[in-house]
Parts: C-alpha cells; structure tokens; sequence
C-alpha cells in the first residue's frame, strides 16, 4: 500500500502517542515520521527506544508536515494549536485523538490558519498502562476510531485521516461532532462517573467493611472499580468538556434509577420482571439485529469477561 | 479426607445445585449423595447425566440425609421448608445457597423442626449459565464461600456446613446474617440495580442508536450491560428480599453521584480531581494493605479483564 503521506508529526507521545508512533511506521502508513513530547523525559525515552526522530517542540515538530496528530489531554488542545499554528505549512491536515470532540474543535480552530484543515478523530482503544514504554504497534487493530469532519470539511482532507486510521488497521466511521459527543456521553463518559460514584460509596465504611468490599466485590463491584480506578485529570477533563451531553445522560440515568428504586419500594415485583426482562431482551435483538460484535472485531485480552452471576440462586 | 457426612441431599439441580452435586461426588466429600428438584425435565437431565441418585420430591430426598442443602431461588425457601420439614430426621444440618439470607432465614425457620439445624451459607460462585447441564465441578474451587450462623448456632452443624464448602475447594469465611446482607448489598445488590438502570438509559433512544450504543460499549458501558442481562426473575427475589439493605446503600450512592455531578456542573475541577483520585489511592491502599486479591485466589477464564481505557487521551 502507498504511504498515505510524506511527512507525519505526532505531539505527545503517551500511551495513544507513541502507539500511533509505533503503528505508523510498522505499517508504513506514512514515508517520514517527527515526533514530539512537552516532557523531556518522555522526549528522551522515546529517543531511546528509536521510535522515530524526536525533536524539541511542535513548532519544530510540524515544520513541513503534511498530517499532524495531536495527542495530549482533552484540555491542552487550544495551547498546542497555539503553539504549532504558526508553523504548519500551507494544506497541512491537523487530527487529534480526544475523547471529546466539541470542546477540542473550539479550543484549536481559533489557533489555526485558514490554509489548514482540522480532522478531529478518536480512535477507541487504549490500555490500562500509560507512558511511551507502554505504547503497542497493534493498539488500534480491529478496534473503532471516529472521525467527525466539520461542516464544509475539505474531502480529500477527510479522505487522508480516514486512509491513515485504516493504515493502522482500525474501521473507521464518521459522524458529527455532536453526535459523537452524545454517543460517548452515554457509552462512555456517563458509566465511568458512576463508576467514581459507587466507588466512593462502597468505601464509605470503616477500614474492616472497606477490605470486605473489595474481597466480595466479583459480584459486581469489581466491574466498577476497574474503571473507577482510571486517570483523574484525564477525566475531569472529559467532564468538563463533555459537561452538557454528561449532565443530560446523567439525568435520564436518575430517572431510570428511581423507577427501579420505587418499584422495589413498593414490592412491585411484576414492574421489576418487566423492567430487568427488558433489558436482556433489547440487548439480544440489537445485537442480533445489527449484527454487532460489541467491539469492533474482538482482541484476545478482552474477550474473556466473565459474566459473574449474582450467585448461588440459579 | 473422611467424609464430612454420610448422606447428602440437594434439593434444586439448577447450576448451582448440580455444581454442587459434581463437586460432592468428585470431592468424595460426602458418602452417599441423594438429589431431587421440581421440575420432570431436571430431574431426567440429571438422571440420563448420571450425577447421582435422582428421588421424586423433597420429602423422599431428605429422608435419612445428614446434610440438605437446599438450591432454589431466593423466593421460594419458605415452600421448600414446609416440604421437607416434617421429613428431616433428628439433627438433620439443613443449609442453603441464597444470596440473601435474612429472607431465607425468615422463610425457612419457622417451618424446620427444633431438633434440625439451620446453617445458612452463600457460596459466591457462578457463570453465565444455568440448567443442570452447565453445572461444573470445580465451580467452587478457590472460590469464597460465606457461612451466617443463627446466634446460639449448634457448633457441631457450622462446623460441619464449613467442612463441606471446604471439601468443596471454597474459602470459608463466617459472618453475621445481617452483615452478610449488607455487605451484598454494596458489592453485588447495588452494582447490578445500577447496570439494569443504566441499560434502560442507554437504549432509551431509536434503534440507529442503539445499534451505536452497543458497538462502542467497550469504552464502560459494555461493563454494565453484562450484568444487566442477568436473570430477571432472579434478581426481583433479590431486590425484594433484601430491600432495606439495597434501599440504603442506594440512597448514600445517589448522594455520591449528586456530589460529582455539582463539581461538574459549577466547573470545580480541583473538587473533580480530589473526588476521582481518592477512588484510586483507597481501592491500593486497601488491596495492598489487606493483601486482597480481589477475588479469593482467581479463577483461569477471570483475570484477564482488560481495563479499558476512556481512550486516547494519555
């Protein structure tokens, strides 16, 4: 396959960054590959590992670049464009990869130049680890990336990000800005701040109860805590930046909890058959429906979710 | 290992009754194992798969039985008790498998003669079958088992109710009735109240959605749709049984999510920040210091939970 372009910089080389580092030139997606980190630390590790050429910041990262990824917290992405808008070249791509689309399209836009085109994308994968050690050259095989193209998106521009997500061997999908930042809010965003919630809730008793908590939790806590324990900056950041689709979900989410609350209240027990039969069913036909493998085609590490059942009832 | 007695009777060959019926006879646990359940078509299953002696009803089960454990669903103890309880002979140990076990204590007691002994226990166990046929052997092993003994219990009978469960491969652990159902609340009640919740608010919207909903649920929401498609009719006895627990921890959640939700809403990221990160220190601080792995030591098809990440951003 041809290189889907000459010159790739990629600024931030985590987890996401250095994956994409690594994914670019194993598939030969693009013929010449910068990179950059704000942390000279990371700078150096990456130089270590001879990822590919590193160089001292964006400016320098995106001279002559034809695509840009940047790949930093969904709340540096209006200092980056600062940083780097001055410095791309005429027709240069600039694609992100944050979990929340709205907010990073209006922190760069202002930044950058009229001859540029923003692609913003998420690709949805990731592991529990972080830092360029950690990153994997298949991380974003057979797992879905978004792309959101803005209203009145150059094509080709659009073409070329979708072409280099395909390159690392992801599916590709596009939809609006809006509509991905609702579809994440509740796929997403809305499960893990629950999952913050239940946590402090189940740790809300004394060190004992605290330690019995986790020993039991396979009955279901557990499934929570996994998340809960996720980066916390990271995800103040979505929150805050996702607030309105979040807050919406958030609701809903409380009216469907206290139907199921005020059922058991009532010893309703016919509404409550109904309610967690509904569930299981829907499930069933829109999977089935939609011919939907859950992800995007499975990866051998994630496919061996148990299903913990309630116990000893059955 | 001698027999902890010599004759078993189960009473209930769903999964957990016919894993339990496997595990005796493969364990030699026990001299001699006597088994029933209400429906024909069980009781032809177990019979043509050569488990053990198949009798007609509970009466004749527990006839001469040392041991009855008694596997049927949270709701329908108190029938069973009226059954068998004229027919248990004279410190006859009858114990059962409930997730809850106030209930079951409530339902069963009154019905059993003075002369028997009640040992209530929750092995926590299971898979995302059911029916004899799925019944495993060594579902047990390594696996917590917790035992509730009445105040003023009969030692002998605990005593012989925790040689079972060991005999079986579980790590036994006593505790109160009402700690019991408690602590079962927070980590198994409550997390599967959220996941059917969750699942309504997720699939709330037209189908196109839904198809969406679950072809991204890898980013959390697949967490809680697993649990979410458990056993509805299983889950209503639970919730009913077990009210008062699950009310209460139910309401001191809805205070931890409205907290989040206010940092997010007035923009208080440092509130954000300090909330999510405490999840993180007190679930190692916990682990660590009680030297928890989590699940009582893991099963094979159980560890490899991935931790998915929000995705892109690190």
């Amino acid at each position: 396959m041809a290189p889907v372009v000459n010159r790739l910089a990629i600024i931030g080389q985590g987890l996401i960054g250095s994956s994409i580092t690594r994914a670019a030139v194993a598939n030969r997606a693009v013929r010449e590959v910068v990179v950059t980190d704000a942390s000279p630390k990371v700078r150096r590790t990456v130089s270590e590992l001879g990822l590919a050429k590193v160089v001292e910041n964006g400016a320098e990262a995106v001279r002559d670049a034809d695509l840009v990824v940047a790949c930093v917290p969904v709340g540096q992405y209006g200092a980056l464009a600062a940083e780097i808008g001055p410095h791309l070249k005429a027709g240069a791509i600039v694609t992100d990869v944050g979990s929340v689309k709205g907010a990073v399209v209006r922190d760069m836009l202002p930044h950058l130049p009229k001859s540029a085109h923003l692609v913003p994308a998420h690709p949805l994968a990731g592991t529990e680890h972080s830092g360029p050690e950690a990153g994997l050259a298949d991380l974003f095989e057979n797992r879905w990336c978004i792309v959101t193209p803005l209203d009145g998106a150059n094509e080709g521009a659009v073409e070329t990000v979708r072409a280099f997500w395909k390159a690392l061997g992801s599916e590709v999908e596009a939809m609006s800005v809006q509509h991905h930042d609702e579809a994440l809010a509740i796929t997403s965003h809305l499960p893990h701040l629950i999952a913050f919630a239940i946590f402090h809730t189940g740790l809300k008793h004394e060190e004992a109860t605290q330690a019995e908590v986790m020993k039991y939790s396979a009955g279901g806590f557990r499934d929570f805590t996994r998340i809960a324990s996720s980066n916390p900056t990271m995800w103040r950041d979505i929150f805050l930046n996702n607030k309105e689709a979040v807050l919406g979900v958030l609701k809903q989410f409380n009216e469907d909890l206290s139907a199921l609350a005020k059922a058991i209240e009532e010893n309703d027990g016919p509404t409550l058959v109904d309610a967690l039969s509904k569930s299981r069913l829907t499930r069933r036909k829109v999977i089935e429906k939609e011919h939907i493998s859950v992800t995007a085609p499975k990866r051998e590490h994630e496919d061996a979710f148990p299903i913990v059942r309630p116990y000893g009832d059955d």
